[in-house]
């Protein structure tokens, strides 16, 4: 298996020092940019970088004594010379994208380093399916660091997942070249209740010495608060308002804010800095999750630093957040986020700092992308049959799979459905009054009541729980069903009709995961996510154009809503309240507990 | 032997969550202060802080659901509640004193954590030397951290020193519990041309994941700069004026500004802060070398702190220079440096920002110090009788051995000379023609010139070197010894009379080394300094009064110099241009050579 292990500061200092002092040439002269200085928040022009090895050897006001016959050499013409983007917490199955297939799409944004937490494939292949994002992670000729997942599953006891992480995997793990630390501790609660399983894993990644990453998905700023954060994460992506920013700075955590697909918490919290004039150094810029199409045709982290800058912070300041602050926070100061001495040659070259065109990328002294153009190979894993082959249904469902069967002798009953809220996570707890026709609750199309129901896919049962969901708004007859099925990802199928329900599950049984819309008893839409029933290994472009197809699939049964896949994918996930479905049955997230579909017969 | 490895934030998490939660009490809340946050920048008051197990559980508004029966409360009263100041840079052995006695001088004022390099008892006892002041740091109630000293002999080939350190010893050293990285890299010419040596110390410190130290004291910002960089030291104290100061930041360095007994550095660089804007985070305030007087009747970071303020830095900025730009410089953001969650309970009361009076300290929890005075117990190591008697003159002096011989039948001659400058670590080369009376050359009062020698004090091999120096002022029959003779540490005796001389190296041989001023014949003062000949494990109160004693004893001989002791200790410091005297010989630090003490003969 190929893998690249870039060279080490240590490694390469004599070649480092070689040129800087002007006794050997470097690989590559960078002439005259402006030097955009994050140590000390300056722009200081008429600057040069010298690199070897991939390492940046000497940057000051003249590297003529750095040039040789075969040093290359890039006039900058007086453009800024910024370092690559970093993003600070960011899960890549959130693309539907291997690692490769993700940086391939995100280097002509300038990204050239991510800290990446796999807990997707996590509770699909374990800590196996880890190492192999891991491994892919880095044959990259960009940064990716791997943060090993915390929570699998993300809320024992109410949910099977195809595997578990425990304090001994995550020990093992930190000993992996590519782990930076832990991933988002989800389970707050545990934390916060001196959960022994959770405070381990914290343990064993502080004593490896590597950043704990934090998840803290709560209003409250009391007690629970303080509490979690005295359990030892070192920062928080999930606060949503300048308070919460505030607050977790002030606790001596980083706090990374967001501008993700769906994600909208850089605006509302980077006032912290832009009005309240708080040090910036504690805070940091990341995506979390991005789609696809949010990377073809928007940016990455170019994105989320244009968007901090229109939102009124210094465009240094907002470099800062995404590259040198980020880099301090991994302990990967001196090994990244600056152009200075020993770093990684990754340098962005962009004529304008507020608009931020990215005109030419280099990431370890080699130009990966010119004006968006992708110059470079991101080799792709040779991912084994069995991580190819993770959707394993047992056998085939058929309609009578997803019937409710209605108590002994009633007529109708009164159900809980679980209420979609649109661009929100949080689902409502709903009830309705639904018919049973020979012995089985129905759903109403006028009440806009359809079937869910969570298909077992790991472990082969032939499992399937069913309940009811409101708010997508579907008609006439189709069935919608998704591996993509946060976190356990399992497969839920949401339908109008039973029949149809048991298509597209048996579809996506037959192509190895992915999503599939079907209409009237035809597919109208499919997205093939083979690698874990998650992830693609084809191009950005061509996974984005069939999401937006899926989109318009979804469209075309009835549903208005925005961006609704993604409701559709977090049904399962029994850690955000208020009602969700598990392999286990429906879940009360308010109360972390099982309930009944039928609530009464009427 | 005892020795408290301090329990780390993982191992109490269970019970920093606990008490943070309120289901347990703390063991110490500290109430009603104004928190000073040098992670935001702010002060806020009316803020509580709750400590367990030595740690900080919870900072808040109000920490009364920490409070136990048996919970000591303290009333901050409405004071500022600082972090323990960081010492970012220093040498235990310039107070001389040993590290729990330099402890006991500076807890009262407020110190609680010291990065110190010790490098002076590296070249007298090598690697086991480091142990033992490393051993007797982690004995102490305030955080003591080593840099493994990396160069010792400072100059290979123009002086002997007593061990030698290596990288093996280098490698050896990170594994041990208190190693927090490489001790200042003086040898920056070596660093500059690719010393294979010093870039294999500096490599094993890397991959240890610690912070290498540098120390680039040359003016030249240039390519030579520029090299030094490439080659790894993460940080600088050697600068002198603002451009030093903001060329080092804008390479990724951190600037460590000095104010020692005899540095003044902040004043010339903090400009780059309070004047040029720069982000403050690059900048750390440092000792580097204080005596035992300055401690005594100055003080010590406080002293440094607000000395950064009264030069018009803004107060919590001058904190953040002492307090978490040091931690998160040594990768210890997350245990100490600011009061947060999971941080080392080392808090100071003070009621005034500016003159920074410090009323109360805590270390690790328990109140250490009350308006100045000691109320903890700072443990001495069992210094071994090896480590008590390391003057071995293998025989007694003799006048005779301080002559220096005329060529044959040379009336008079021309003699390289040092020259003393006052207040200045550098000397001059001089010369001046001398007497010869008796085949031996004279010192001549009437020009200020008179007889300096080395004398071999690790091996016992009886050697002597002779010299001239000029400066001194010193009359009447006279001669002053001493062991601390930067950075060999051999033995430094200047006089006016040889037999005095034989005298005073006698002396030091008999009471196992320190500093003694002979007038007449009589010793009219002693510092007594039995460990390694350059520390006293006495108070720094009684050996601040015996040096006292020691500057007027050399004053009653003449020297009218400003604390002409230094340059009397340093007078062996051969990388410090430009004439010195080392075992070997005379050697001109301009050229790194040896010399002649006679250049002709008149």
């Amino acid at each position: 298996m190929e893998q690249t292990y870039f060279q080490s500061w240590a490694d390469v200092a004599p070649q480092l020092v070689a040129v800087a002092a002007g006794r050997s040439p470097a690989d590559l002269v960078i002439k005259n940019g402006q030097w955009v200085n994050v140590h000390t928040r300056e722009i200081l022009p008429g600057h040069d970088i010298a690199v070897i090895a991939g390492r940046i050897a000497y940057v000051g006001p003249d590297a003529s004594h750095c040039i040789g016959a075969s040093t290359e050499i890039i006039e900058a013409e007086g453009r800024f010379m910024i370092p690559g983007l970093c993003d600070g917490h960011m899960h890549i199955e959130s693309g539907m994208l291997t690692p490769a297939e993700f940086a391939r799409a995100v280097i002509g944004h300038g990204t050239t380093t991510m800290f990446t937490d796999p807990h997707e494939i996590a509770n699909v292949l374990g800590l196996e399916g880890v190492r192999m994002m891991h491994d892919e992670a880095l044959m990259q000729p960009i940064n990716i660091f791997t943060q090993m997942p915390s929570c699998a599953p993300s809320a024992p006891g109410l949910e099977t997942t195809g595997y578990e992480i425990g304090p001994d995997d995550v020990a093992a793990a930190m000993q992996w070249p590519g782990i930076i630390g832990l991933g988002e501790m989800m389970n707050f609660p545990g934390v916060i209740n001196g959960s022994q399983q959770m405070l381990a894993e914290i343990a064993a990644t502080q004593k490896a010495g590597k950043t704990v990453g934090g998840h803290y998905a709560s209003p409250d700023l009391g007690k629970d608060f303080h509490a979690y954060a005295a359990g030892g994460p070192a920062d928080d992506h999930e606060g949503t308002c300048e308070a919460d920013a505030i607050a977790r700075v002030r606790q001596g955590m980083r706090m990374m804010m967001r501008l993700g697909s769906a994600w909208y918490d850089v605006e509302t919290q980077i006032t912290a800095v832009t009005e309240k004039g708080l040090d910036p150094r504690g805070f940091i810029l990341c995506t979390d999750d991005c789609h696809s199409g949010t990377l073809v045709n928007d940016g990455h982290m170019n994105r989320v630093v244009r968007h901090a800058i229109d939102c009124g912070c210094d465009p240094v300041v907002a470099l800062q957040m995404a590259t040198v602050n980020t880099a301090t926070h991994f302990g990967l100061e001196r090994d990244l986020g600056s152009i200075a001495p020993g770093r990684r040659a990754d340098v962005i070259l962009t004529s304008d700092l507020k608009t931020l065109p990215i005109e030419q990328v280099i990431a370890r002294g080699k130009t990966v992308a010119k004006d968006g153009e992708v110059l470079v190979d991101c080799p792709h894993y040779d991912w084994p049959e069995h991580a190819r082959q993770t959707v394993n249904l047992g056998r085939n469902r058929t309609a009578a799979d997803f019937e409710v069967a209605a108590p002994e002798g009633a007529q109708a009953v009164t159900a809980n459905v679980i209420g979609v809220i649109e661009n929100q996570a949080p689902t409502k707890a709903l009830t309705a009054d639904l018919m049973v026709v020979d012995g089985v609750v129905e759903g109403d199309r006028a009440q806009d009541v359809c079937q869910i129901a969570l298909v077992e896919r790991h472990l082969g049962t032939g499992g399937v729980t069913n309940g009811f969901v409101s708010g997508f708004g579907y008609t006439g007859k189709m069935a919608m069903a998704s591996t993509v099925a946060h976190d356990s990802h399992h497969m839920i199928v949401v339908g109008t009709d039973r029949a149809s329900m048991a298509q597209a599950a048996n579809r996506l049984g037959a192509v190895g995961g992915g999503v599939t819309v079907f209409k009237d008893g035809e597919e109208i839409a499919l997205v093939e996510l083979p690698i874990a029933g998650l992830m693609s290994d084809a191009p950005a472009t061509e996974v984005a154009a069939k999401a937006q197809k899926m989109v318009e699939a979804m469209e075309a049964c009835g549903c208005t809503l925005n961006n609704a896949y993604m409701q559709h994918s977090l049904l399962a996930l029994v850690v955000i309240p208020e009602l969700r479905i598990s392999d286990l049955g429906l879940v009360d997230v308010t109360k972390f507990e099982m309930t009944d579909v039928i609530k009464a017969v009427k």
